[in-house]
């Protein structure tokens, strides 16, 4: 996916870049967070072109962080799931959801906020859920609209 | 630094990748993370072009994530050093790196530590120091070398 690896670079983060560090690709695993299975979802979500996105699928498949399951047989049609290498991108995507909150969301507020999934609270920057005061770890993550959502 | 931006993407993460969505400029704010502070150093480090370096810097240096200061004067000569807003992307870089660790990292471990700062414990999931238990905020994380690290 990248055009460059960095075989000198022997480092947690570089390696993680080498897989996820194209923008289109975190949006995938966002969407796929957010709830979204099906190409045509994803297409239309983040309007890219058809190849495009069916290379970067090919590649979260291939490195294990979506499965490609047959929803239907006749025409065959697949879905793209999160596995749980993807799933636990979730907290580094919730952190970088954080500070473009912090440093670039619209005046009336955060679009979407990550809530404990059940009681409905709002995950603090430690991860403990600002309603309950539990931790909250995956899969109990889930997003919800927030007041600066587009109508 | 994308050539193209998301106009219709109303989220936090999308906007947050239209700044820091580029795979070096990631890893410069890893660098400078690491203590990094001169053009030479980071040059070194992440063995990209002179030109690109300066880009990614420079639009760094517009979005406020770093700050360009003179540290000599004859001939006149400059550091770039992290802004409150740059080092608040440390937290989703540790979850990156996590994530690293857990699916990319060689045999012998992981080659970076985040460690709290003073008390030398290892940095937990949930932002707890492992040693002393307590929640550490930034700027009391620091990276060390771990058990993977290149000799």
């Amino acid at each position: 996916m990248l055009q460059r690896t960095y075989p000198d670079q022997n480092c947690s983060i570089a390696r993680t870049l080498e897989v996820i560090g194209e923008r289109w690709t975190l949006l995938v695993i966002r969407d796929a967070l957010f709830g979204l299975t099906r190409f045509d979802e994803f297409r239309t979500s983040l309007g890219i072109a058809t190849n495009v996105l069916t290379a970067r699928l090919d590649r979260l498949v291939s490195e294990g962080l979506l499965e490609r399951r047959a929803y239907q047989i006749r025409p065959e049609r697949h879905e793209y799931v999160l596995t749980d290498k993807g799933r636990e991108l979730a907290p580094a995507l919730l952190m970088l959801m954080r500070w473009g909150d912090r440093h670039y969301a619209a005046p009336s507020g955060p679009p979407r906020l990550a809530v404990h999934t059940g009681c409905g609270g709002e995950m603090g920057e430690d991860f403990r859920c600002r309603r309950c005061a539990e931790y909250v770890d995956l899969p109990d993550i889930e997003f919800g609209q927030g007041p600066g959502a587009a109508p």
